[in-house]
């Protein structure tokens, strides 16, 4: 197998090669922003949306990205030819850079990412499991690097079970650590609309139609949340999966939910549309 | 001037070297810990009281320090000698090491820098000034890199003229980003107890004696602050410092308190006791 490759600010450097300085305010004060997307067959994925969320989670935190959108997709395109990997992951992180004093915001640091990722088929029938805990994610609505909560998590998660997290904030249901959630209820399709990472393929899911179903965003409970049909999680790299199980209840009759795979059959035919 | 050194996971390396590789959980998910101290005529400060917090943070989050305190006591002493710095802040941070998914915490990586530092006797008596924002930080007592929302209101802070920011929780008054918070009022000295990180030198003003007052941990307000006889901010930087105005608004007659310079002078000679 060849060696990866590694871009940082533009320049291809070996996987091996990729390092930064420890005076970057990511390693000094987990400052930073990143975007992900994935490539299938070649082809990036919704890649205008990530960039928007990128341009504008640097804006959020007084980033400034040294490359116009051009140059970054420049960079995205020379790592894909060297990394000649279809099927994969692209991430790419913002630091605050090199910071003197370690606490002012530098010059900062573009680092992307290529890994490996096919989408595994069998997972929507899998389905996943969810323990619920109570957590605000600070400046929710920024794509940060931020992820000190859940990977602290991981042993609670372990313990309870369940395959991820699903953060409620006092009993407001807000959104997994890495995916946005769903119920279906009444007819109605819901995602919750506050203080929450707006997903890229939430936003496609939002936009779709399904007969005799509205689709909202629209804050609801613990509590609603018990009563639900269906629900289900979305992200880049788990298209829409059922959640069959939330704190060791089944959800509606524990099984991938109807309107829940209509979803992801509609979602699926976009991306493979590229 | 001679290149400084730093050291990784106990290797001195000179100061351009010292960089660690891209997919260190610091710079994917801003997860790491760290502590600081300083060190005066040669002295640290407080290691003792530094290093009980480092290994109960890196334990809150799931961490282990590869090292016993005797190898990290000597890994700040050769960090030490070989800069030569008498008059220095000392930090060591423990990121979440690298990791192959990005995610799950790896070995953790050690990082101690030296700086130079030497205490300004002209601070006491410039003090400080803060403005407010309501910001509860996640995971408070837990000496964590993530200094996200102090980095993002850097420009908050100039628009409105103050030095710092003083974060309150829907009005409860919680702490500043690397300081902890105090006032004085009805002969009595309160810092807050809730959801704050636990300073050194908070601990050492709090174990202090001040003739016909008492010192005590207890919430309070913004309300209760605004009929304050004095404030003041400790951190090891900045011993006990003045706070002159909050929002614009004196505190007091807006001149240092004779109560705040009694404690900065009592935690001034125990330092130089070392």
């Amino acid at each position: 197998m060849n060696a990866r490759y590694i871009s940082i600010n533009t320049e291809l450097v070996q996987e091996a090669d990729a390092k930064i300085h420890v005076s970057d305010l990511s390693i000094q004060r987990g400052f930073g922003i990143f975007d992900f997307l994935k490539t299938i067959n070649g082809q990036p994925i919704f890649i205008e949306n990530h960039f928007d969320r990128f341009y504008n989670s640097a804006k959020e935190l007084g980033l400034t990205i040294g490359y116009d959108r051009e140059s970054l997709l420049n960079a995205v395109k020379a790592l894909m030819e060297k990394n000649n990997m279809p099927n994969s992951g692209i991430k790419f992180i913002l630091t605050g850079g090199f910071s003197a004093d370690g606490y002012t915001i530098g010059e900062p640091n573009l680092v992307i990412t290529q890994s490996p990722f096919e989408y595994d088929t069998t997972a929507f029938d899998k389905g996943t499991t969810l323990v619920t805990y109570n957590h605000q994610r600070q400046l929710a609505v920024i794509k940060t690097i931020d992820y000190l909560q859940a990977i602290r998590l991981q042993p609670y998660i372990k313990q309870n079970n369940a395959d991820d997290v699903l953060y409620h904030d006092n009993g407001m249901i807000r959104e997994c650590p890495r995916a946005n959630f769903f119920m279906v209820k009444d007819q109605r399709i819901i995602s919750p609309k506050t203080a929450i990472l707006k997903g890229i393929t939430r936003s496609k899911v939002l936009d779709m139609t399904v007969a005799d179903f509205s689709i909202v965003e629209e804050d609801f409970t613990l509590e609603d949340l018990a009563k639900a049909d269906e629900a289900f999680i979305t992200s880049s790299t788990k298209n829409v999966l059922p959640v069959l199980e939330i704190d060791g209840q089944k959800v509606g009759d524990g099984k991938p939910g109807k309107i829940t795979r209509q979803l992801n059959e509609q979602f699926t035919a976009l991306i493979q549309r590229g």
